[in-house]
């Protein structure tokens, strides 16, 4: 398992010069304000290997590096909040082909794509979740309408799609999330020349300059899962999670394990009730409830530690924070 | 609130004759053997009112009593699990009409039913779920395939609707599960003269002779849901639990909240962490992170510890154990 922090993290990636976000306004509520913190991954379990040509590891870190970008400038603006951060740089994730998530999606068993996400803000726990979601372009802001616009927290299938018609999200044929690297994915978990995955997951946590935190998620799931089988991203304390008493959560990986364990929970539960930091919560958890391989996690505490385990290769993940880290990494050497 | 143990519960129920439960097989991991305990709840949030007829009371008793008989003949086959009992006293009550599960769930906005279903194992931590379905006669029945017969935890509508076809389970019109009472309940709700309640879940939760925990829940969820609304009862640690290291959960209330709050998860998380019992546990849940009419759980923990909370005016509930009580009740008075 690799378990980074703040500075193991910088001691990892490219450096990137950006503007330093303006934390200056005080909280309202007594909050510590101006310490912002804005992470990104991009999965854990869907490398290409480290040996991959540097153009497509350049792909990657620019993708990577736009979406940090747009969550970094709604951040920004004077009324931005945590949870506009976590929308927008989804957004981009969801747009990219290289992630499993919107464009890029893994196939069911029967070649389609059946996409899920989920959005939390700690500061209210109010949240909205989508699963099995077939023609909406982002379902990062599927989720968002959920939580803001209906009294229930997680729509699937046909009501999703239905509740995106009345909210009037952009569409797509379910065709436009395909790739033919998927496509060559699903056939060969088909013929059991390789495991089903979960990797590729997206996720977003952020500690804004409120003092709130929000998380957020989005995945296509799990290659050849049987259509209408809902994984962890979508259920809050499972892949993703948000509570201002202790932490933002995003989880990637065998989302059946996140959800036997309720992972992003248990981070927050150990913070919660035995006084661990982010890092020691999270490092707990992959080390003695999950079993290596199972995937891993972004967490950023309401103090704004920062913590990231994997227990894979690599993660994609980005970071960017008040003090000028704006970064972008994939390995961990 | 109103907060039972054992002995309070023993104060108020009908007591039956009843074989005991024979607990003499000692457990072969050391466990200790022969406390065995089942609990059931018809909901907290439907009851007709103290001033039913006795004919309509006798109704509820006569199907909770029939649904522990069930729950209690499984426990006492020779290889019965508590698994099988779980699973045979919450079939019995979703052929009830009587209560929100199978036969006689509330509707949709849309005037159909869309069931949810979810079983887990305390010994092992697998569990299964299933939500939106609508032609399955037992939804626990196909929560447990799940469970036993596929690599996911839970499946969504079309997907679930498919996957009992493989495994053959019985099926039903959804016509099958309404009746009248529902269907003037909706007309209500539509019209709001009353508010969308998603009162007369089912659950079940055990302590077996091998001292292992389980629970299982089912429910039609809330009235004028919108269609692929899903609630608590499908997701793990939300509506159901069960963990031998700690307690076995089944809610029933305001799915929302159980979601955000992870309600049957917190509960368990209060014995892990905390070293609070069953019932310090549950009180501590409802009383200082769920809002007053938010519902009810019942808890057993894995010593044997039986505990009711529920905040509206009473609970259909029944429980049976190793020392004989064979008991059912409704109001705590």
């Amino acid at each position: 398992m690799k378990m980074l922090d703040c500075s193991a993290l910088s001691a990892l990636v490219l450096m990137l010069p950006f503007a330093v976000l303006r934390a200056a306004d005080a909280a309202k509520d007594g909050r510590p304000a101006g310490k912002v913190v804005l992470v990104l991954h991009g999965g854990a379990g869907d490398l290409p290997g480290q040996k991959v040509p540097p153009e497509v590891d350049k792909q990657y870190r620019d993708v990577m590096e736009k979406a940090l970008r747009a969550g970094h400038a709604a951040l920004r603006r004077e009324k931005g909040t945590g949870l506009d951060a976590v929308e927008a740089a989804i957004r981009v994730l969801e747009d990219s082909p290289l992630f499993n998530a919107g464009k890029g999606a893994v196939f069911t068993h029967d070649g389609r794509n059946e996409l899920d996400a989920s959005i939390m803000d700690g500061a209210t726990l109010a949240c909205g979740a989508v699963t099995g979601v077939r023609t909406v372009r982002h379902p990062i802001a599927l989720a968002r309408a959920v939580m803001e616009r209906t009294p229930h927290i997680l729509l699937a299938g046909q009501g999703a799609e239905d509740f995106a018609t009345e909210v009037g999200l952009e569409r797509v044929d379910n065709e436009w999330f395909s790739t033919e690297k998927r496509r060559q994915q699903l056939q060969r978990a088909l013929e059991a020349r390789e495991k089903a995955s979960g990797g590729g997951t997206v996720g977003a946590v952020v500690l804004d300059r409120q003092g709130h935190l929000a998380a957020a998620t989005s995945t296509g799931g799990m290659t050849a899962k049987r259509p209408g089988r809902v994984g962890d991203t979508p259920l809050i304390g499972a892949g993703n999670y948000a509570d201002d008493r202790t932490c933002a959560v995003s989880g990637t990986g065998t989302g059946e394990e996140f959800i036997r364990h309720g992972t992003a929970r248990a981070i927050a539960d150990r913070m919660e009730f035995s006084g661990l930091s982010a890092g020691e919560a999270a490092r707990d958890v992959f080390e003695h409830v999950m079993a290596p391989g199972d995937g891993g996690a972004i967490v950023v505490s309401s103090g704004g530690e920062l913590a990231l385990v994997f227990t894979s290769e690599g993660m994609f993940r980005g970071a960017a924070d008040a003090d000028g880290r704006f970064e972008v990494a994939i390995w961990d050497d």
